[in-house]
């Protein structure tokens, strides 16, 4: 799992934009999101995230031929990353990225083309930048069209995917059998994390509670201790070759569970496992999310999710979602997570759990064992 | 350093927001960046990060007052994270957040109203659809200016970024010591991050290469056998209490330093106190680049570098930039990084250091001790 320096083949990657471009009858496609630009560029360049004003782009054209542009900072590191051969930088503060972009369009012919554009990432000021500098050029949001060209996975994705989640599973399982009695929330989540990172993660996000604190959405773990009878609960994520995501979701105890704390999570999982058997190719993505709520009824939990599960790759929540109003068709390829949460008031109590499942023509084949008790932390 | 539930009071800073726009002659603002709600909002959202379509935006008006809109799903936590009363809330999928915003203003009587913006960070799309639902609304983008009145620090919070720096430096420092011989960089890497979420940190990068590797920008560790006589580098940081970011760089060898390395280290480090030296307050930021390119110059070292450091608080890269085109001038209270970078191609190493100086009236304060050697890992 660990990272390797062999370049990633962008050509498939590439043919599914221009395939894009032929069925909306556009001259280019550019896309400027740090997942975009990842997945058809071939790139990892983890600045695109933290920098936001580093900005970087891939124009694919309808010749399927493909352009990157990024800072000079990046540009050594991205060569090693992608086969795509040119590849133009721009000297940061010195130049504008976008006055940049604008320029390259031009010199490529574009200045006057019908563009596709991730209208939803690119900055309000670029886009001004470029219908000032290019005032023929027509920009045609896609942002759904261009997600939903990375929803259908290949093989090697979900080889990918699966190793990732894997080993994200592993790396929980044995971390919690390495802590000792007493412990904080703080070091279980960074043995958790120590983990992850041998096995080949890089840490990307980590929500880890316990007790009363398992009732909010994206609790960070504090250095106080984890008490006997308490619920706790991990979402978290990493990063591994190629910029692959994990994303997994747990909930156990400490100490020994009672009955009903057991009984939640088992109703908890019905609800999870009527969302995988809703799984299969052709049906909408919403009906998954109904199938979910309506479980969720059946077994008399509280339901407050505005969606049950979604699309996994280099992006953390992608096409489809899996939320009432979302009728993309599933795909044989298509990677979901499902991942039920209840909040419990009255207990003071929050479960949660997700794993990660491949659309196949069979349905669902899952990509991590669900839980089937509470995790245990000792206390 | 470890996180704590007291709400971040925001008063002072949304006093800064407010100043801004009776210069500007504004009647609000409204910020939608992870960082720029964070700042003036006194939230952490992480999602903000993660989740780029669950926009969060923070409105603040010429009266003082402030609301902030955030998805259903963050608002429990976020209640627990800032003083700020009026937190409205839309749901997501069910509702569009700048469609939700579009409502809110035109709710708090701003339809027609002179709005400044952060216009590098909202989305194009977000900004077609408060063009398209509040035609009367003139959109002012003001992203400098929102920047520069985040530059100057607070005590409190120079108090915490020197915390965090000083941390992150004793996670290095006492990371390398507990390394076994002939460890992979994954496993150094690994170690130094554990360290840093003991003592308090969450994970935000972490850079780390040895051999020809330390010559790439931003390369990450792989699990391969650290060689002796190499150099490796690290640029590392976390996220502690309140969001402030901690950000340091290190070079060092792997057993014994040959002379010709710590000349070059030495080297570096007199370009690094050329920049030390040019911090006073008055002076133009591009000022400290200038004097650091010339000791460069002076020192026979190759400099390639856009910048030579930043301001640093909630955002990476804060204002002032160290670059050449930066007129903004050094006040008591700027934070700044200063980290000079060469990369040596004939012997195909990379050497970076990285330190944190407070602007005072008597210049330059620093907040972590500059490294006087290289630093050894055990070969």
């Amino acid at each position: 799992m660990s990272s390797t320096l062999s370049r990633t083949t962008t050509a498939t990657k590439i043919e599914r934009l221009r395939r894009l471009m032929e069925s909306r009858g556009l001259d280019a496609i550019v896309v400027s999101s740090y997942q975009n630009v990842s997945y058809f560029g071939g790139t990892t360049v983890m600045t695109q995230v933290n920098l936001p004003d580093r900005l970087g782009f891939l124009i694919a054209r309808r010749d399927g031929a493909a352009t990157l542009l990024f800072c000079n900072i990046e540009i050594s590191q991205v060569r090693t990353q992608t086969d795509i051969e040119d590849i133009r930088e721009y000297v940061e503060f010195a130049q504008d990225p976008t006055a940049e972009l604008a320029k390259l369009l031009r010199k490529l012919g574009l200045s006057g083309a019908s563009v596709g554009l991730d209208a939803r990432r690119l900055p309000a000021a670029s886009m001004a930048t470029l219908q000032a500098e290019l005032p023929g050029l027509e920009v045609v949001p896609i942002d759904d069209e261009i997600e939903l060209a990375q929803s259908v996975k290949e093989p090697g994705e979900i080889e990918t995917l699966e190793r990732a989640a894997k080993a994200t599973l592993a790396a929980l399982e044995d971390g919690i059998k390495r802590l000792p009695p007493g412990c904080t929330e703080r070091q279980a989540s960074s043995r958790i994390y120590l983990n992850l990172m041998e096995i080949g993660g890089m840490p990307l996000f980590m929500v880890f509670a316990s007790g009363d604190r398992t009732m909010q959405a994206h609790p960070e773990s504090l250095s106080v201790p984890m008490l006997r009878g308490t619920i706790w609960r991990i979402d978290f994520g990493a990063r591994f070759a190629g910029g692959i995501n994990s994303d997994l979701a747990r909930t156990g105890v400490v100490g020994e569970p009672t009955a009903e704390q057991e009984a939640t999570l088992k109703a908890l999982r019905a609800t999870q496992d009527a969302g995988f058997k809703a799984i299969e190719p052709g049906r909408p993505a919403k009906e998954v999310f109904f199938a979910v709520r309506d479980e969720f009824k059946r077994q008399g939990l509280p339901f407050s999710m505005p969606h049950i599960g979604h699309g996994m790759g280099i992006g953390l929540h992608e096409f489809p979602m899996l939320q009432p109003a979302c009728d993309i068709r599933l795909e044989v390829g298509m990677v979901l997570n499902i991942e039920p949460m209840t909040l419990l008031a009255e207990r003071a109590e929050g479960y949660h759990t997700e794993d990660l499942a491949a659309v196949t023509e069979q349905g669902a084949r899952l990509l991590t064992p669900p839980q089937e008790r509470l995790l245990i932390i000792p206390g």
